[in-house]
């Protein structure tokens, strides 16, 4: 069954993304660009946070080191396509997306980490979902071989994020609230945020 | 001359690392590793932090970039070694060393810079000191080999942070400083710290 190969997406993510997104996105190639260096840093940011905030999960921390490693190398590239094309480096205000899902982040471990693993997942599956569609859409071939490039890292990742909840927690406790969390991030992104973001 | 071909390290530390510091770590090996470990994800973590700060900076983000990214590569390494001696990963009280160079960092811009870049290059060049140390006289020959391979990439990042600062600000101004903030860095290790650290 050709389904059930990539299983996680479906289990991740509740809604697919909108065509408006993605046309939002196709005609701000310059600022998603932009946008998305700052998500590969963030990316490498969380993971390294984690890793000081659970010193001793030998597993969390060898995995989060090789993921880290990787959004860098990511920040990297995304980095040297933006100078070939002489857009500046700048700060960008972000999409609200980050904040609402972190907000949903319980303070008490053990929920402070099964909620912060989730959340991670979740991005990193919504990343992987919307690379995706530019990686297909994109009339702009390098950017869209770039785009192409990166997506099984970042399901990759969201994998590394799932394994590591369901290592560390029972498996029903993740499912039932991967749901719920799920639920949210979708709808976090049913309104189009005017600023074209990777997560608006 | 000899001793020009190293001029940065003299430039750099006031003070030598005393006898005492050694025979403290190579009494201590395990805890020596094990805090080492911490230092290298800091030293990524810090780095990290930086780009955050000053997204816009591009020489200063395609630096540090590559250095987080050989900071990883050191807490992969190092984290490979401990698991192999089979000392389990644990949080460990820092010493009170990176929180005094900590509070000697102003907090109006662009003090606030040139001090970060000030202590990150102090930090690197203690490090790169004492990995030299114990590269020479670690009586383990496969750690006293590690040690000495990681001295090379540590020289380097105080390089890189050094000729940040230069980059930024006017030569003497960083001058100035740098001597305010290495006789601070030489103070805070004159006592010797009675837990072992890296940096104590
Ligand atoms: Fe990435
Ligand atoms: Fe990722
Ligand atoms: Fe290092
Ligand atoms: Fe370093």
């Amino acid at each position: 069954m050709v389904l059930s190969a990539n299983p996680t997406t479906i289990k991740f993510l509740q809604q697919p993304t909108s065509q408006q997104w993605l046309e939002q996105a196709l005609t701000n190639l310059d600022t998603i660009l932009l946008d998305h260096s700052h998500c590969e840093r963030k990316a490498a940011g969380v993971a390294l946070n984690l890793m000081f905030r659970y010193p001793s999960y030998t597993k969390l921390v060898r995995s989060l080191t090789a993921i880290a490693q990787e959004e860098l190398e990511h920040f990297e590239q995304v980095n040297e396509i933006l100078e070939r094309r002489g857009i500046p480096l700048r700060a960008l205000a972000p999409p609200p997306y980050g904040a609402g899902l972190n907000k949903q982040i319980r303070a008490k471990e053990p929920d402070r980490l099964l909620d912060t693993l989730l959340v991670c997942g979740l991005i990193e599956a919504r990343s992987h979902e919307r690379l995706g569609l530019l990686g297909a859409h994109c009339p702009d071939l390098e950017l869209a071989k770039f785009y192409r490039a990166l997506m099984a890292s970042e399901a990759r990742h969201y994998g590394v994020y799932w394994l590591l909840a369901t290592t560390e927690f029972e498996r029903a406790v993740v499912d039932q609230r991967l749901e719920a969390l799920a639920a949210i991030e979708s709808q976090l992104l049913a309104t189009l945020h005017p600023e074209p973001r990777m997560h608006s």
